[in-house]
């Protein structure tokens, strides 16, 4: 296993020993580090340890992964969820140390956000790679947007100062196409972006349908390094 | 230039030069052969050769290259084309002497079909090496489902003899999304396929978006070889 990956692992497996209880209504992310909170889980629930936890996942992928751990998948609209969940666990692209992030290298952002936003708590799991003094100029800011709205919004991005790059994949002809039928727009700055500021100018923008900037929404960030060892942070207030 | 590559380009632009007319109401495929196609197309367009020639793509893939070469980029609703097309030019990822074909490798089979029967003809671009005596056990066929029924289909499609496999890509997590939002499964078989019989067949199942077999529609094959020639293939009727 890479260094990296020992970090995703620890701080994936070590947030759902410490946080996950039997009967929650758990919220499970999407990605290499949500890959392994959602791997303990099933192991957990599976072993009978967690008696009464349903789950709602953020993606295809996360729906087929619980699946085949075994794992009671529900949707926002079951009635054992009824729209609230106690937890909510992902992965970042990047954290500040104020706990804002980058989500949506997985293109799932919108989903994502949903179910942060439906959940009384966001713990963030992550590897050291993934801490940043802050956001914006590294790792692109991700946007799904409406397809009709690609030429228009690509413009009034870039007056926002953002290098602005449609984004593509494989496995098929053209743009990266997401779980919910919309395109990627990735967006990178020269300065540093204030997180929750540019979010809502984004946000505001007609055709976007979710920008993959979260502020203030994380309440700690488990970040596991390379030996195994895992600290648990607070978001630090200025 | 890879020497596929050369056969990709001979097939497109001979095409395009021979069929292509002022006017003319002009469906366009997806792929790495359709490029050399709406390149040459562009080119006369652009050049005033082609003037009134309205375009139909078939993927977000095609429209962006569409758009980029400056072509009239029209849909079927547009009151242009109100719902009919000339001609239709596209790749194939395999073809037999009889010019049945699989297509959807770009995971563009829904809009290729509907814009292939909505068309008056259907010619085939393609190099030599999508030349095949039969279909089905190399090349996949590609079948987009709606997500909701992937579990169930998959069962209904191996009962059909094939192997199933959901496709994944890059760029985003999880399986591929096409341009409608839908997923794709690659089927496989042990025996070669009767294409009308296994399309219509999967067909019928509930939850199939469309098949990437194509049965008895196209007219022509423009066959491009390495050395920049092509010959010119009618179906073979035994």
């Amino acid at each position: 296993m890479e260094a990296q990956d020992r970090g995703k692992k620890a701080a994936g497996e070590r947030a759902v020993v410490d946080l996950v209880k039997p009967g929650m209504k758990l919220g499970l992310g999407t990605g290499s580090t949500a890959y392994w909170a959602i791997v303990k889980t099933g192991e957990l629930y599976r072993a009978g340890k967690l008696p009464g936890l349903v789950v709602v996942p953020t993606s295809f992928d996360t729906e087929i992964q619980c699946q085949s751990e075994g794992l009671a998948v529900r949707t926002l609209a079951s009635p054992e969820v009824d729209g609230q969940l106690d937890l909510y666990l992902d992965g970042a692209d990047e954290f500040t140390p104020t706990l804002d992030c980058i989500k949506g290298g997985g293109a799932a952002q919108l989903q994502e956000k949903i179910v942060c936003d439906a959940s009384k708590s966001f713990v963030i799991i992550a590897d050291e790679s993934k801490a940043v003094a802050h956001l914006g100029t590294k790792f692109p800011v991700p946007v799904e947007i409406a397809s009709l709205a690609r030429l228009p919004l690509t413009r009034r991005l870039e007056a926002l100062g953002a290098k602005v790059v449609l984004r593509y994949g494989k496995g098929k002809a053209g743009p990266v196409v997401t779980d919910n039928g919309n395109l990627i727009l990735d967006l990178t700055f020269e300065h540093p972006v204030d997180c929750g500021l540019m979010e809502a100018k984004i946000q505001t923008l007609t055709g976007v349908i979710e920008v993959g900037l979260f502020a203030g929404r994380a309440q700690l960030a488990y970040l596991g390094r390379s030996d195994g060892t895992c600290d648990v942070l607070t978001p630090r207030r200025d």
